[in-house]
């Protein structure tokens, strides 16, 4: 039997057959979604003050155990504040790693830094702690205040990990060379909320972290995000950015930075609200999912599925493949097998060095991003 | 009898007496808000995909009669994206009214061009376009690729005019302007849906608008803005950015440029679908607010009530009276008065050119903006 044919089957054998296309994610409403988001629009209370704001802050600050947490729009919005709560400025670089989603990069560019692509590993999907600091021990020039890259001139502010599918990359590792190169550690938890390292909620070892509350996310609040932050100067310049840098004031409007709207409305909040009460559910859901995944394509030679790396517990946020060798012509071949049968696996997005936008860009030697995005394939990974 | 008192009794009997205090400015659900909530939980669409999404744009062309609506995240957003589509770039100048809510100047800080200030004038709370044509023939060099400021050097690309109050600004004038130097009119209607001139909806005579439906406005999406335009390429390219720059393809994910997630979660859409339907209800009650401010305020000595200028008729989204002559202490006097009474006046927003991180843009001669500052009391305007 073909290889694809091969996954086909083990495949269908997990997802529950019921005629409907299997979609990647799909959100899931079975508590309080109703009542809550009901509750915004008989109060009138939709927009951006409201109680359920507040309540979805304390509540993540509960679940991850960090002290600090701003409910902003997007994902997206939620980096690009906490990038500038790092201290990142107009024209310095931050280190992303080349294998991630657009958005990990876009965050950088809107602040006006520029992305500066680093390289994967591949037990935890990101970062590979250990060639990153060799490669800053060769381009990066340290001084009292800061690093620079010698080949630019700019500052390099911060190094993005990002947490691959729920996978916690290796925060503990780039810790060290985080410090010794004084950098932030700005971590793009989007996919990651229900993750631990050793015990410690993901975002609990860097310096700030951004959830995604989007709507193939694991919990979702229409669209939706937050920065979590146990640095309180942090938390603070998030929270004044969001909301246009007012400053307070009984009725003057006055506004002493160049701010955003990009606090999360009342009734966006309530969604949220609901939907975190169900994560523990949601995740235990996942877990399950993953370990049937796992079976059920245990035995298929030229392929693995992606598990937690020891010491970590992933969210399984999206579940996926690995084939043992790159092979795009495979990969494609697998995923249309799979679409035929509704099925809709995708491939890793296409590394950022390869995009238009970011071709020029400065980078390291990319190698394992580039074999890893000729073999990764994400399976459905929805609460069912 | 004092000014302050002779305006708080006028107030006062406009306002219907309950106990409760009297917000600037409050949504009103009572149409099919909860019902089209409800179905999006339903169905699990509440994120960026949904039906609730195309019809609010839809629903907008209809109503404004202007060829195509993008639905994004909030009205800076719009505004943001409305600059991109008209071709502004890091490093231009954008020509803004220093009487407007912080909102604008920062979208245009966020394409990373800078704010140039300019004057408004009394009749409509609009940029003054004689004044402006008379500065911008001393200070704009005309080439065949457009005006340059002749001092900084940079590119001036557009203009923003802002309809204060839902008062619709002289953009018909600002037309023959704005083509004489090569500049796109950017409308800032953030606070002008349901304003016309001449017959025309704001946004009409323009190049893209923005409009807002953030929580304090004449409808509301909890948070939530849209970009209107007539032209196909802008409404393309606005589009595109607001979804992250995604090049269509049946799985691979591929983006062409530094985009955005802006696009409105469906959720929202849905509540601004039902408020759509009440807004010409809204329109009315508005106006009929208006008169009654209008007759009640007319006695008085010192002041005027802010009326729509002929030919044009205004939304009225917030109500305001003018001091005859500029008094910053007299204004604060009559807003304190009105607060005691728990009427929830307020002054015009701070000149943007007053602000700290906007003190040292470029500006024209601003004395009319810096006297309306210290005449505009805003009024209780919701539907109530
Ligand atoms: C890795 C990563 N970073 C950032 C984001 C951005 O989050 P959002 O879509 O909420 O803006 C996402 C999710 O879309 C993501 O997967
Ligand atoms: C004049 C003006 N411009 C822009 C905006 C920005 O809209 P939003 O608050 O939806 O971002 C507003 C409203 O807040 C506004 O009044």
């Amino acid at each position: 039997m073909t290889l694809e044919s091969q996954i086909l089957q083990a495949v269908q054998r997990v997802l529950p057959e019921n005629g409907e296309p299997k979609p990647l994610h799909a959100p899931v409403f079975q508590g309080n979604e109703s009542k809550y988001v009901q509750e915004t629009i008989e109060s009138t209370w939709v927009s951006s003050a409201g109680t359920y704001v507040n309540k979805l802050q304390e509540d993540l600050c509960s679940f991850t155990g960090i002290n600090r947490a701003v409910a902003v729009v997007n994902g997206t919005a939620a980096l690009q504040l906490a990038l500038f709560a790092a201290g990142v400025e107009q024209g310095d670089e931050v280190l992303v790693p080349a294998l991630t989603f657009v958005a990990t990069a876009n965050a950088v560019s809107h602040t006006g830094a520029v992305p500066h692509f680093v390289d994967v590993e591949e037990s935890s999907l990101g970062i590979d702690v250990s060639k990153l600091e060799t490669y800053l021990k060769q381009h990066a020039i340290v001084t009292s205040e800061g690093s620079y890259n010698k080949h630019t001139g700019r500052w390099i502010r911060a190094v993005v990990p990002m947490h691959t599918f729920g996978h916690p990359a290796f925060i503990n590792q780039l810790r060290s060379t985080a410090d010794r190169f004084h950098l932030k550690i700005v971590e793009d938890a989007a996919e990651a909320l229900g993750s631990y390292e050793g015990g410690r909620h993901i975002g609990q070892l860097g310096d700030v972290a951004a959830v995604s509350f989007n709507g193939n996310k694991i919990i979702t609040t229409g669209g939706g995000g937050a920065v979590l932050t146990n640095n309180k100067d942090m938390a603070d310049k998030v929270e004044h950015l969001a909301s246009t840098a007012k400053v307070s004031h009984s009725f003057e409007f006055v506004h002493d930075e160049v701010g955003y709207n990009y606090r999360m409305p009342n009734i966006n909040a309530a969604l949220g609200c609901a939907q975190l009460e169900q994560l523990p559910f949601f995740l235990k859901t996942k877990r399950k999912l993953a370990g049937q995944y796992a079976e059920a394509l245990s035995e298929i030679s030229g392929i693995s599925f992606i598990k937690e790396r020891e010491g970590t517990k992933s969210n399984y946020w999206l579940n996926g493949l690995l084939l043992n060798d790159p092979d795009m012509e495979q990969r494609d071949h697998i995923i249309k097998k799979l679409h035929d049968h509704q099925i809709l696996a995708r491939p890793v997005w296409k590394p950022m060095h390869y995009l238009e936008m970011y071709r020029d860009m400065p980078k390291m030697d990319l190698t394992q991003t580039e074999s890893l995005y000729a073999r990764i394939i994400n399976l459905p990974s929805g609460v069912m």
